[in-house]
C-alpha cells in the first residue's frame, strides 16, 4: 500500500521532528487521524502561530515572542550574574537549579570544522552585552563536551585579565549515579576537584 | 523559566503525539523554533490539510481523502480474498507481505468492558460487504491479542456454516527470534501448528 498522498504528506512531514522515525510518524498520523482530529488542528495552529510568532529576545538571545524575555525583564533577578549557555533549553535546565541571575544564550558551541567561529556563535554580541551591564561574575556553562569546553576556554581567555570573576561549571560525579559506571575522565574531574568536608 | 506562552502553547500541544513526553516535546519545540521554521510550517499546513482532508473510504473503511481508497479502486486486485483487520496501519503490515486481496477495516477490536460492541466496531458493515462481494475466503488478520482473538472468534462464529472459507492468521515463532525467548503460548502454537517438510 500506498498511503493516500495526504496522509503520506502528513508522515513525511512529522518526520521532520527530532527523534521521529518512519514507524513512529505512522502511528501518530494514523492515531491522530483516527482518534483525535481537534488534537491534530490544535497542533498545527500552535507550529503556525509559534514559528510565526515567536523571535529572539533583544537581550540574552533565547527564544521569546517579545522583544525581552521573562528572565531579562524580571527586575527581582540579580544583575550581578551572567550565565552563558549554548541554547534555550539549557536556559530552561538551569532556572531549574533556582539560579536567578541574568542569562546569555550563544548559538552553540564553536567548531571550526563546520565554519562556526565567534561570529557565528555571537561572541561578539556577548562581549557587547557584558559591558553594557555591570556582572561581577560570568558563568560559563556550556556544555561539558569537547566543543563546549573549547567554547568555554575561548570565552574566558577573551573575557579574563580584569575585574570580572569567570567561573565554569563543576565537573563530577552525578548524583545518584554509582561510581562503577562513572567514566575515567568525570572521575578524575570528580577527585581533582574534592572538597573538603566541613564537619 | 516560563518558557514564554506561544512556546508552552506549542509544547502542550506536541504532548498530544503519542509517545512524546514533556522532554521530547520540548527538544521537538525548540528544535523547530531554532534550526526548521519552515519543516514547522510545512508541519503544520500537512496537519491541517490532513485533519480536514481525510475521511474513511466507503468500502473498506480505512483512512482515505477520497470516496474509494487506493486497494479498493484497483483492477487488478483479487476480488475473491478479503483481509479483516482492526486498522488502517495493519493494511499497511499486510501490503508489505505482498498479498493484493480486498480489506475491510474495523474501529479496532470488541471490548465489552469499554462498551465496544460489534456495532461500535463496524462488523454489520462488514456482513453487508461481504453480502455484496464474491469473496471466496475471508481471512481474519486481528490482533494476535486477547481482545484481537476474541474479535476473530465472533466473526468466524458469525459468519461460519455457508461455503465461504474462514481462516486465521497463523501463530508460530517470529523469524530472526530465538526460541529460548519466546513465551510458552506462542510456542505451544507453533508446536500445534507444525508441518511437514517436503524434501
Amino acid at each position: 500500500m500506498s498511503f493516500t498522498p495526504l496522509i503520506r504528506q502528513l508522515i513525511d512531514a512529522l518526520r521532520t521532528l527530532p527523534g521521529v522515525g518512519q514507524k513512529s510518524a505512522q502511528r501518530m498520523a494514523l492515531q491522530l487521524l483516527e482518534r483525535d482530529r481537534s488534537g491534530g488542528l490544535r497542533l498545527a495552529q500552535a507550529l503556525t502561530q509559534a514559528m510565526e510568532g515567536v523571535g529572539h529576545c533583544k537581550q540574552c538571545r533565547t527564544l521569546s515572542e517579545d522583544e525581552f524575555c521573562p528572565q531579562c525583564t524580571d527586575p527581582r533577578r540579580d544583575d550581578s550574574l551572567l550565565c552563558v549557555v549554548e541554547g534555550p533549553l539549557d536556559v530552561f535546565a538551569v532556572e531549574q537549579t533556582g539560579y536567578r541571575g541574568r542569562y546569555f544564550v550563544l548559538k552553540g558551541h564553536l567548531s571550526p570544522l563546520d565554519g562556526l567561529g565567534p561570529e557565528a556563535i555571537g561572541i561578539p554580541e556577548l562581549e557587547a552585552r557584558i559591558k553594557a551591564g555591570h556582572f561581577s561574575e560570568i558563568i560559563l556553562a556550556t556544555n561539558p563536551t569537547v566543543e563546549g569546553e573549547a567554547t568555554a576556554h575561548y570565552i574566558a581567555q577573551l573575557l579574563g585579565g580584569g575585574d570580572l570573576v569567570l567561573s565554569r561549571i563543576a565537573h563530577g560525579v552525578p548524583l545518584g549515579g554509582e561510581l562503577e559506571l562513572v567514566d575515567g575522565g568525570t572521575l578524575a574531574h570528580a577527585l581533582a576537584g574534592r572538597r573538603p568536608i566541613s564537619s
